[in-house]
Formats: C-alpha cells, sequence, structure tokens
C-alpha cells in the first residue's frame, strides 16, 4: 500500500453492526453479505464476535461464518474478542486478524465486559502468549482496540493523555495495530487530530486505524482529520448499520458508501467498486428492513460524469 | 468576531429550503422561523428570493417576509437575487444584505437564469450601480455567490481557475462578500481546500463564506477542510432543508444543527444555543412534514455531559 494513494477500508457491519440488532440474520445471510462486499472489492471484513452466545445470540454461528469466510480467496477475516476465552475461540480457527478491544473509559469497560480497564488490558499480554503459543505468531495479526477513545456516555470527555497511556501499553504488549475509536459519536475534527496525534507519537510505525461513529453526523469530517494526521485505515459499515439505539435510518459506524466516495473522490484509492458495493445493501436490507439502513450516496446516486480516482489517475498517464 | 474562536453560521432554508418545495408555508410560519432562530442566537438569515413570485410561488410573501423581517431587533436580514430586476425589489426595502448568485458552470446558469454566464457577471456591475445610486452604499452589504463552484451535474467538475476568475471578476466589481458554493453536493475535504485556496489567494481581505450541501454526506467533512483554510461564514438550513429532489429525509443543504454542535464541540463559538435550535425544527416540521427534515443531532440528542464551548472557555479561565 502507497499511504499516498492507497486507503483500506474495513467493513464492522456483520459485528458492530448486527450486534445490538436482535433480529437474527441467518447465516447464510451474513455469508452471502460478505461474499457480495469481497466482490466489491472490499478485503478486510470483520465478520463476527467471539462473545458468549447467551450474551448476544446473533453471534451463536460465530464459528460457521468465520470458517466459511475464511474459504473465500483473497479475504482477511476479522473477528472481535472481548477477551482470552474469546482470543482461544478465534485461534482455534486461525483467524487471520483477532480484534481485542478495551474501553479507555473504566466506567465504559466495567458495563461493556465487567472488569477494570487495566484487567482488560493485563489479559491482552494473555492473549498474546496464547497466539503465540498456538504457534500463530506472524499468521494470527493481534490488533487492539480503544473503545470510547473519543468520549463515553458515562465519563464524558476522555483525557487524551489517558488514551495515549492505553495505546502504548498496548504497542509494548505486542498489538501489531492500535484501533481508535469513537464508539459513541462525540468526536469533532479538532479533537481526533490532538488524539491521533497523541496515539501516532506513541505507536511508531504502527499502523494506526480509526473508527469513527456517525450518531452526531461528524463521522466523515473525523475521518477527514485522521486523513490528515496520516491515518489510512478506516472502519465502516454497509448503509451505517449500528444504530438501532434510535430512530430507524439513524446510521451508527459511519457509513462504507459515503466513506469510499469521498476517500475515492479526494483521489484516494480504496479498490472498492462503489456501484457493486451500493447493490450489496440489498443484502442486509432484506432481513432487517431498508429503514435499518442509512446512507446519503445511496440516496443520491454518484455525481454524474464521476470519474473514479483510477480512472482519473489513468487519464492523467 | 474574533477568527480564533468566532464562526458566522447562516440560516439558508428560508430560501434554498423552501424554494423547490411547492408546499406554500404561511408567511406568518415563515416569519414564526425566522423569529425562532433569531431567538436560538442565529444573526444572519436568508429570508426570502427576490425571483419572479410567477416562476417560484414560494416567494410571492417575498417584500412582506422582508419587511417583517427587517423589524426584528439583532437580525441581519439577507435575501437573495437572480438578476438586476430583483435586487432592485430588494433595494426598495433597504434589505441589509443582498446576495447576487451566478453559476460558475456555464451550462448551469443558462439554464437557471437563461443567459450566459458572462451577462450575469456583467449584471452583478450594475446591481453595484443601483446600490449606490439609491444611496445604500455603506447600509446594503452585497454579497457575491459562486454557484456550482465544487461541481455542476450537466458539466461535472469545474476548473479551479474558472472559480478563481469569477471570484476575481466579482471582487473587482465591488462584492463584499464573495460565497462560495456546492450546490450539487459533489465536493470533498481536498478539493474544498483547493478551491478555497484559490479563491482567498484571489480576494485578499474580502470575506469568503462557504455554502454547501450534503448531498453524498460529505458536507461537514467540507465545511472542516474549509474552516483549515481559515473560512469562518458557513451557510446552512435547519433540518438540511432543501433535498426535495431525492428521498424524503435526504439532506440538501448542510444541516444547521449538525454543522452548529461539530463547530461549537471545536471550541469555535456560533452564539447559537443548540437546544433552542433543535426545539425551532419543529415549525417547518408542521408545514411539511417531519420527514422533510434531516439531522443527526436532532435524532442523537447532545452528548452526555456535554459542555459547550462557552461553558468549557468559562471554566478554564
Amino acid at each position: 500500500m502507497n499511504p499516498d494513494t492507497d486507503v483500506l477500508v474495513r467493513e464492522m457491519g456483520l459485528r458492530d453492526g448486527l450486534q445490538m440488532i436482535s433480529t437474527f440474520v441467518p447465516t447464510e445471510a451474513k455469508l452471502a453479505w460478505i461474499r457480495a462486499e469481497l466482490d466489491a472489492g472490499v478485503r478486510e471484513i470483520e465478520v463476527t464476535s467471539f462473545v458468549p452466545p447467551k450474551l448476544i445470540p446473533q453471534f451463536v454461528d460465530a464459528e460457521e461464518v468465520t470458517t466459511r469466510a475464511m474459504e473465500m480467496e483473497g479475504l482477511t477475516v476479522m473477528t472481535l474478542v472481548p477477551n482470552l476465552r474469546g482470543a482461544e475461540r478465534a485461534f482455534a480457527l486461525g483467524v487471520h486478524v483477532v480484534d481485542f478491544v478495551v474501553s479507555v473509559s473504566r466506567t465504559h469497560n466495567l458495563k461493556n465486559v465487567r472488569r477494570e480497564r487495566e484487567a482488560s488490558l493485563e489479559d491482552f499480554k494473555r492473549i498474546v502468549e496464547a497466539r503465540d503459543a498456538a504457534g500463530l505468531k506472524g499468521r494470527t495479526r493481534l490488533a487492539a482496540g480503544l473503545s470510547t477513545a473519543l468520549g463515553c456516555s458515562y465519563e464524558g470527555r476522555i483525557a487524551v493523555d489517558e488514551v495515549r497511556r492505553c495505546a502504548a501499553f498496548l504497542a509494548e504488549a505486542g498489538a501489531e495495530e492500535i484501533m481508535v475509536a469513537d464508539t459513541v459519536g462525540y468526536a469533532d475534527p479538532k479533537q481526533v487530530r490532538e488524539v491521533f496525534q497523541a496515539v501516532l507519537a506513541e505507536t511508531g510505525a504502527l499502523p494506526v486505524a480509526a473508527h469513527f461513529h456517525d450518531t452526531r453526523g461528524t463521522g466523515l469530517a473525523n475521518v477527514s482529520a485522521a486523513l490528515d494526521c496520516g491515518v489510512r485505515r478506516f472502519d465502516a459499515s454497509l448503509g451505517g448499520l449500528g444504530g438501532c439505539n434510535f430512530a430507524p435510518g439513524a446510521s451508527g459506524n459511519i457509513v462504507m458508501e459515503d466513506l469510499c466516495f469521498m476517500l475515492d473522490s479526494m483521489g484516494l484509492r480504496t479498490g472498492i467498486d462503489l456501484a457493486k458495493l451500493l447493490a450489496a445493501r440489498a443484502i442486509p436490507a432484506q432481513h432487517l428492513g431498508a429503514a435499518s439502513l442509512s446512507g446519503a450516496l445511496a440516496r443520491a446516486g454518484l455525481p454524474n460524469h464521476y470519474q473514479t480516482a483510477t480512472e482519473r489517475a489513468a487519464a492523467t498517464h
């Protein structure tokens, strides 16, 4: 990847989008959704979460979805794990990327995974050891996510220094990527610059990813600010799925299609075919209802005479 | 205004929001809407358009709305004019700001006002003369808007140099503000930087305003890019009114409430009370239907523990 021209956009909808939706999406539909996005050029997809199925029945098929997604050629399969036990399930399948998440907000971490933040951070060390003991070093990448890094429903603003210190801990412990998340959609571009600059100063050559929610409309503005800081990995979800706490149509994660349009329009290459990506909306729409999906590009369509970044690059050579 | 801390946000909904809506909003409702926003702290509102009422019956009450809005203390009343004839109607009332608009896209200008772009540009000179002849110099401010400056449905991308040259012409002719508009919502943050830097290099000390549409979700990202360039005047509309070409809920202008939230969150002061602004949505909603209004903040509410920019500034002193 060339940081001047290439951006990695990752689909979170099957995990972050579905985790709060009680309607069970059939396993075959999940796989069709993954396949449709892979066919559109999405190369990295978080396909499920290894949480106890009793807590989130939506992920009762975590093993099957993961195994079958891993059979799809060209796809990097990512799964979320909330703790060592979840990680062990992922390691048993040899998942390509294990995404461990801890909340920077102590209160949020307690509410979310019922343990102290420091206990979760220490857990990551054990996850690294377990990965290495399973002989997966160099095969299973360990990503570490900082949830509520840009604000928390319980604690409000989070001190930048807390984010920086958690990032440093995880990098030191062996994380191969740091993901900084605005879990509740509180962030603004100025804050994004402050937080990402602090994290990037701490993490050196380690890739840093941004995970924004569009709860208050600032999602793509925050992406633009993170791009300015040099971030080139972004999480999103098809149709902005993930906003079921609010009214239908309220977006959760930033909308994948709108993100890809903005990046492409800026001349950054995602490798994703916008028309195919838009067509993929039909799959979750069929199971969750079209009103569950938001997205400006889906309503308005591409600009007339639109040339993709690749077409424009070709035209100037 | 201090450019480090203050931003002027202007309501366009009564003009840009209503111009394509066939449902006539009663004059009293328009005035109640203006009053509610003024009460929320909005200091500059485009209240109507002096187009021929035969073309747009929504503005049959242009004179009455303007006259009565001008009686409201503390409000700067702006009206759009497409040509000299419209400007003369505005001058007859001594309107505070007359907003003349020309399309940078030649095709769009022909379709929109049925004349060559150069004829429209020349018209602006006559508008300046007419204003001065009416003894309104120093009383009626002349703003000049560049429509389709960031893309056109007919022509696609617009050359930056065309925008720059139009801006230079209008500045030379006596414009007291240049407004750069993404009329059809094609812009991305990279393009915004290029276009605004080119215009700002041309206009010197003249204020430059940004008028973005959120048709493809990039509105606030474009605001953030324009802020980086030093722009401190932004047009928006309550509930993003103006998107009636598309499905209900598709936004036209950037959403006023979301814009004010983002700016405030970044520590920039708009002088606008977010709760009062949100409450003002009830007025257009009553006449146009709640589904006509979009907006993320209206759905999600303010973050918990949210402190306004003013409160945060006070807390640190």
